[in-house]
């Protein structure tokens, strides 16, 4: 399956006047997350879910992207916040029906998503993998057996790289 | 510096009536490569040096590049030829002078961009990355001291994401 890792896009600074989960995307973060979306539909990027941390900047994220079609299905789940690991939404996974091409896309925050892909492609997790705001993570997971260590990062790009 | 890694793009099949470094890239290479390099043009990448694999498709690849205006320099390194490895072009990047904001685009071959992206941020090699034909890996090096394992990546893409 190929499965998409998304960082939530710009949100408000934090600051004593508002709990970090409560943070919402800025105005900027909005617009190009939704650029970011638009640009996905017109490649043709569809999931078959999406999967988002349940703090308010990674479901507004999660929500422009239903907003603009790429997928009829989202839910959130706790496995995807900040203090989430990658073994709790793997074993979530591992019960799922999936295809050999279904698509599956995750919300969430860094570093987690950075380092899970690192642990998903070699195994261990490092600091190698810059993604920002908006930026986008694509694997593919073996069709059968452990994921971890055996799974290939075939993009990771910034929303630069995508929007002309 | 950033370091650009670039696979050519799709070239002639093998055959016996061709040698391997002789084989050019096809119309449809040619117009995916100058796809891409427009829209690297249009996000505003530029190249120090444009740095090519010997090898034909590599260097009609790099030509591509240079004619779009991605760089004034173009050099041809037979390091980068697939029998090349990284510590011969790594020697290369040691001796020349370069700053933390230099832009640097090496023109080559699978496997080996997608395993020296690998030993640069990971320290090893592996197989997982892919690397599409004129796809793109983006790294930082370290602006002191060895690359391999302390590198970073920022950018890993094939041209389906970059093309609208």
């Amino acid at each position: 399956m190929e499965l998409y890792l998304i960082r939530h896009g710009i949100a408000q600074e934090r600051n004593l006047a508002i709990k970090d989960e409560e943070r919402s995307l800025t105005k900027v973060g909005q617009d190009k997350t939704t650029a970011v979306a638009k640009h996905l539909y017109d490649i043709g990027m569809r999931f078959d879910l999406i999967l988002t941390s349940p703090l308010v900047r990674s479901r507004q994220t999660a929500e422009i992207l239903t907003e603009m079609q790429l997928s009829s299905q989202l839910q959130v789940s706790t496995d995807l916040a900040p203090q989430g690991n990658i073994q709790a939404w793997l074993n979530w996974l591992e019960q799922q029906q999936y295809l050999p091409n279904t698509k599956l896309a995750l919300i969430g925050h860094q570093p987690n998503l950075g380092a899970w892909a690192s642990m998903l492609v070699w195994g261990e997790v490092t600091e190698g993998i810059i993604l920002k705001k908006a930026g986008i993570i694509g694997l593919n997971l073996p069709t059968t057996g452990i994921a971890l260590g055996r799974s290939q990062m075939f993009l990771l790009t910034p929303p630069k790289f995508l929007l002309g």
